[in-house]
């Protein structure tokens, strides 16, 4: 496409993208097609001969819009959120336009160091460590692609430790609470570990450190071998905080490789007045938090931070003869390549930086905690309703409840809901198997009317 | 940042891009930058209050611009290329507007059956086993970051089918050319196989099959279970093809996961001519190429096929409640959480399918045949100079050489070459340590006269 052509495109392209988001409210927040329908309305084969590039964008509206599920809908209470901003897509843009690859430092230095940069600004924002900060400390961060990366990364550093050590692979073992996130168990057996154990929790779904100390004791007397344990700040299930403190008190005392899953709170440690949910960090040997889902950056974003940089690196280092011309031999110019199991990598970090910058450590901390008061908010409504039962605390933007008719009425409820297509929600089930309700707010555009809306739904579907 | 300045920075971010890559080769191929420097010329620390937008784009050209190794330079011929198009970096902009997370069909149909759809169209293009289609074969195709992670996930697969069928992670042995890419060793070290052979090559630098079939037979006699095998087309070294057919003999025979590695090559499969140095494709288990490098499709894209879905989604797939309710029991509707690593995923094969029908097969071919045409004749040109001496034959897109006066003059050309700025170029070294030049022709806008212009470069610079 001639560069003109690409001028022309594009500022439609833009105009496009702010028309979506300036209506994304008024479409239905699910797709609303059945399967196969996007693939039926696509050419069944690649063409031979070009199309026009008007063509492929009239599918955008015909055939793509109607298969998206609208994450950026600020009705989006699903999941976790990921949510973007204007400023992350555009960054997005002009990554895009350098199209360079950072694995080395010299392959794009700014790439690794608007990386290191915004990573140390992170350990300061979120009250890390700062040790962990790669320009004073041993340790450092990296941009991953998901937290699932994260903690598999981690997985693998710490059964190297113990291989190093001896240990056969067969017999290490894995703790995380039963409330972990699934990306411990894949990450664990994806590693290669046999043993994968879920804590109990405690009755506000937290991991319970006497019983991880009793699980790592009996495993140990049986002769295998404790590896690495798991903390979650922020549960998908609940949003439950782990005792980072005294997990950490079990993991040094075994010599346990312990990392901590913020993916989605750890956003949330931007505002001091909730940094005690982390207290304990600084004993950790590895963090990671999603900068993609509640701090405006878009998809993927995710920060990993090691206390010790050498082992991590050590782990993962594979120096073929084409690439050692230019490797770094500096510990102001790290190769990246060397900090996860891919080798090659975008220059992920410009969109981040774009957020910090432009919305400020203050900005973020006022989105966070307006998204965490109408959290709240709804959970005081929920709570003085008798039709509603509240299942866990609302530490963050999570609020967790059940219909007091028991399970069916939960799932009628969800369903009820996410039929009128304006607002959408996730049932989960309790540790106990009960069914709960979870609405996350989180989404860029989602203010108090929307949360309002939800309420007046709630209220009039329940019955 | 509201939707109005969003439109505005939007479209002065577009010219950007265009002025970028119009202007992109008169540049210094490789960044300027001292180590430290790009951080050096950004805030030290996140700043508190919102920074305007004007003052962060200033910063592109300030500190970014200088700290880029232009990999979108016409005169680079380092590494392999990371070429990109206007279409491709439009389509990234669509999916950062768009900002779902596709890690379940339902999350977004779109996300989900467009990737199908690209990967089926790719089967045929590529000359690749119809079986392979998700529509209507037992295997499939899903988009990874990088081959790194394909050929990781690979070794995953492998090792999972070995463990279940009883053997111990200690004995499992994985085999690749001493040519392999690092990330064949890399992914299995990460997968925990404490044993990795490489086997030795011929004269063209490919993996010779009667030593392959030696050393599995070794391994067995001593106790060890051989599990997987990577066959490469077009190493990274010199591109040279190992005997897919061959060595899938020796993997049939011996029950071996057998993984192509076409990262590079893959793209070449579009021309029918070329297919033969494919030859048994159809035996293997698993194969990866990236169209992040030379299929004009912006990093990060790799296509990973499995001839068989189940196996991959049985090794990768778990469901806890909370996606319970969305997920999909229907083949049609995949939920591509279940097909690596991580859990969430962009909606990557938008730019992909905007590349695949902007240029056509035709366009394809036609580029990557020029591409070649232009690499052969510089061949020629070297293989008609007393002073240079071709090292591996041309099959695609990279010619190989050295100074006939050794290793050091061979370095000090590169480095000649590479201080003009006008071009890059990397060094390796052959199996016996002899240094070489790599030229690798493939960059989006790399026409006859950069050729021409580095043949100069050599010519004077060769002393």
């Amino acid at each position: 496409m001639p560069l003109d052509d690409f001028r022309r495109y594009g500022h439609q392209l833009v105009d496009w993208v702010a028309d979506y988001l300036a209506t994304v409210e008024r479409r239905p927040v699910l797709a609303t097609v059945a399967p196969g329908d996007v693939r039926a309305g696509l050419p069944a084969r690649a063409p031979d001969r070009p199309e026009s590039f008007e063509a492929v964008l009239a599918d955008l509206d015909r055939v793509i819009l109607p298969g998206i599920t609208h994450w950026q809908h600020p009705g989006w209470f699903a999941y976790f959120p990921a949510n973007s901003s204007p400023e992350s897509i555009l960054g997005e843009l002009v990554s895009a336009g350098l199209g360079v690859q950072g694995m080395l430092w010299s392959t794009s230095p700014a790439a690794t160091e608007v990386e290191n940069l915004v990573l140390d600004w992170l350990v300061d924002l979120l009250g890390l460590p700062s040790s962990w900060r790669i320009d004073t400390g041993p340790g450092g961060g990296v941009l991953q692609m998901s937290a699932s990366d994260s903690t598999h990364t981690a997985m693998v550093v710490a059964r190297e430790r113990a291989v190093r050590a001896g240990a056969e692979i067969g017999r290490l073992v894995v703790y995380s609470s039963s409330q972990a996130h699934s990306s411990v168990e894949k990450g664990a057996r994806v590693a290669g570990f046999g043993h994968v154990r879920a804590i109990a929790v405690d009755e506000v779904h937290a991991m319970d450190p006497l019983v991880l100390a009793h699980a790592v004791q009996r495993d140990r007397d049986d002769g295998l071998v404790p590896c690495a344990v798991v903390s979650t700040m922020g549960t998908t299930g609940t949003t439950a905080v782990d005792p980072v403190r005294s997990v950490a008190g079990v993991a040094q005392a075994h010599g346990i490789w312990h990392h901590v899953d913020a993916a989605y709170a750890g956003t949330a440690m931007i505002c001091p007045e909730l940094r005690h949910l982390q207290d304990g960090v600084e004993l950790v040997d590895s963090y990671a938090f999603n900068p993609h889902k509640w701090m405006f950056t878009n998809f993927d974003c995710s920060a990993f931070w090691v206390a010790d940089r050498r082992e991590l690196i050590s782990t993962l280092s594979v120096l073929p003869p084409y690439l050692r011309e230019a490797a770094s031999q500096s510990d102001v110019a790290v190769d990246y390549r060397d900090w996860h199991v891919p080798l090659g990598r975008r220059f992920r970090s410009l969109k981040l930086m774009f957020v910090l910058r432009s919305y400020g450590a203050e900005g973020i901390r006022h989105h966070v905690r307006e998204h965490i008061r109408l959290a709240r908010g709804l959970s005081e409504r929920l709570a003085g309703d008798p039709r509603f039962a509240l299942v866990a605390p609302v530490p963050f933007g999570l609020v967790c409840f059940r219909h007091v008719d028991g399970d069916d009425a939960t799932r009628a409820l969800v369903a009820a809901v996410n039929a009128t297509g304006r607002v959408h929600l996730t049932a989960s089930e309790l540790p106990d198997g009960t069914t709960f309700v979870r609405v996350s707010v989180g989404q860029t555009g989602t203010v108090q009317r929307h949360v309002d809306a939800l309420w007046a739904l709630l209220d009039s579907l329940a019955g």
